[in-house]
């Protein structure tokens, strides 16, 4: 069984979002850099963009996209100058989780050493231990509360993934608590499964007892409706490439699509693997080789790139952006908020990183927190865009190019965003 | 002429802050770590701080503090829980300036050379000519909304240099700018003059003809109350040792404190060239000597540390930081928000990045955006801690405990600010 993205009560009516400057990120063709529309407006009907264009011609398009006994309806909303973009999807994201990981943060400053740590129920184990401990309700309040603060920054769209119930009825708990954050706050969630991020206490020194039970979880998980895709975390401290490729195989019979952290810590030939069973995308990727570039180029895999974790954990090695461009692999950006390794709840801060750190460029950061984005979630054709039949999801800035929104950073331009056609209130 | 520090309207009356959690940062002795206090209440008495302590101890303070006839004028808030800390004090930055730099930003990141951007109008010059050709009214617009964005932050009292202006008309125009929005916003704002920032073009290859032209124009400003202190940029790419050591003169025989851009980029002994002119703060200080050290040791001036321009640099020199805190200088943070090589308007962001870059511990890089701060602008007695007779400023957050503030990177857990007595409404 296969669940639709959690739509919001939609807008049924025509609104006229006049008087923006427009940053499309179209790839159609001819679309100028950024899709940039100095002085643009946007038709939308429902939940969808009907027209999007200079505003010189908006009448000429209501002209042409209104009936005539409908112009009585139509809604129109000045939008002042604001810059329009597309709504940011925030494609990789650890949300639902219980407890918090300061005091272990503090440790470390302190000069705790790992063991002290562990000691000290530190760790991933101890998020694992608070998820386990927490009711589906408290892990959909604190997932809200994070799902708001995204969406104060920008966002539209997010994947939210498990991965810190590791048990059959904990994980389930997980996947139902990101699609209520859907549910609740009306905006699409992509669901993934991620049982397969670390080895449970139950299964100690049995990791292929462990791949055994998730290739057995799955196809219950998915009956529910639970799964838009699957997820693992390939490294030595994880699973190896063979271990996930049994996750995979069982996700290709339930016709679910994968996905894949590789390359993170060292090289382990994950990108390869994930692109072998054309996943829509491969994730960190700073020890990525050149063959698992040209197996990602092939199989049109997206590179998704978090800068957060990056800096948080102070890694030196960058993932291959040039080779990643050279082969036109397209490049996604995201939070991978969580909170042992990237507690983050800003995508635009991520813009910044990404250019800071990874050396995109401001449109490429853009296109890969909004169409790329979009691709990775294998919703490229109805999101990530501002263009005539995708979804009308968009975030409204204050600035005056978005060629801003990766120059600054820990700002507050968003000022405010629209999803499925309205204004978006928490 | 002296001007005191911008103050707001204050509240005149009583009241009493019920039910927080406060890290009240006070260094007085036997205080906890934090200034913890799970459960506590403050008593204000219009913009000052009468009682602090254990909510349990209210009654008593109010009972002790209060006159009986001036109880029924008590007025009352209840926090919810909400964490209480000292209002945020960013001690150094740049608010004021024309124009952008995000054109540059995106150049260099598409490869440009640093020829072709100044060929562009890239670089500082682009913001010297951007800030001359606004009006007063125009630098103030631009800054108030960047000084909006960091009080919502949690910032309650800022320092502003001017530096962009190089002139003396156009350096009166930004400190001008910059008192009216501490009057505007009514917060206590520390107006540095910086005309040593670099050398504006009339003055093309007369370096030291432009020291004597500050050293002229520093006693005018002073007869406008437009300074509360002056700094310099101590570098290779700035001014030598020995020509801020005659602007220094010149501000000591005004009784001004000076500060200084030390040991950015190169070690030019600036660090102990403000030292043996007590100055307030040594700013940056990456390449930070053993001497200079001991010299900000022995004057007791504080180490103000930037960690967004270290990364927004890439630099890969830290200061020194085990052997300031060795040597018991006290270490502040600060965004030195700027247009070129900061553009952050979060300081809870730099608590991160104190911590994440720089190896602070949480509670330090708190105590260097408050109380170290408050010593930073010579306002240590009266700011930068929850204590009986200081100011009432303090920041409201949605976190369990203080330690979250460091933790997270680009979050907005700031429910809010009281400034001088008042919640803050922009
Ligand atoms: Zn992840
Ligand atoms: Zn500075």
């Amino acid at each position: 069984m296969t669940h639709a993205p959690s739509t919001p009560t939609p807008s049924t009516g025509w609104h006229w979002w006049r008087h923006a400057k427009l940053a499309t990120m179209s790839d159609e063709p001819g679309s100028p850099a950024w899709g940039w529309c100095p002085q643009g407006d946007l038709l939308t009907h429902g939940d969808r963009i009907v027209w999007v264009g200079a505003s010189e011609q908006a009448e000429a398009a209501l002209q042409a996209h209104l009936p005539a006994d409908e112009r009585n309806l139509l809604g129109s909303t000045d939008l002042h100058g604001l810059l329009v973009t597309p709504g940011l999807i925030d494609a990789h994201t650890h949300l639902v989780y219980g407890g918090l990981r300061a005091n272990e943060f503090e440790m470390r400053l302190k000069g705790a050493t790992y063991e002290e740590i562990a000691r000290a129920g530190g760790g991933i184990r101890s998020t694992v231990t608070a998820t386990r401990a927490a009711t589906e309700d408290e892990l959909v309040a604190s997932a809200l509360g994070r799902a708001r603060t995204l969406v104060a920054d920008g966002v539209t769209t997010m994947e939210i993934k498990s991965g810190y119930g590791l048990s059959f009825e904990h994980e389930a708990r997980c996947l139902r608590a990101a699609r209520r954050v859907g549910d609740t706050l009306g905006l699409t969630v992509r669901v993934t499964g991620l049982a397969a991020h670390a080895l449970p206490p139950e299964f100690d020194g049995r990791a292929d007892a462990y791949i055994d039970a998730i290739c057995d979880w799955l196809p219950r998980w998915h009956a529910d409706g639970l799964l838009d895709a699957v997820d693992g975390f390939c490294e030595n401290i994880g699973f190896s490439a063979a271990q996930m490729e049994r996750v995979f195989r069982a996700a290709q019979a339930l016709g679910l699509p994968v996905k894949l952290h590789a390359e993170q810590l060292s090289d382990q030939g994950g990108a390869a693997l994930a692109a072998r069973f054309n996943a829509l995308s491969a994730d960190h990727l700073e020890y990525l080789s050149d063959a698992g570039i040209a197996a990602m180029a092939a199989a049109g895999t997206v590179a998704m790139l978090l800068p957060g974790a990056y800096y948080y954990l102070r890694e030196t090695k960058l993932p291959p952006i040039a080779a990643l461009r050279a082969a036109g692999v397209p490049m996604a950006i995201a939070t991978d908020h969580n909170p042992g390794t990237s507690p983050t709840l800003s995508l635009s801060l991520m813009l910044n990183m990404a250019c800071t750190l990874f050396r995109l460029t401001p449109e490429e950061a853009l296109a890969g927190a909004t169409r790329h984005a979009a691709t990775a979630l294998g919703l490229g054709a109805s999101h990530g865009q501002l263009r005539a039949g995708f979804r009308a999801d968009f975030a409204l800035w204050e600035v005056g190019h978005p060629n801003e929104l990766a120059y600054r950073f820990g700002d507050r331009a968003c000022r405010g965003t629209v999803i499925g056609g309205r204004r978006f209130s928490s």
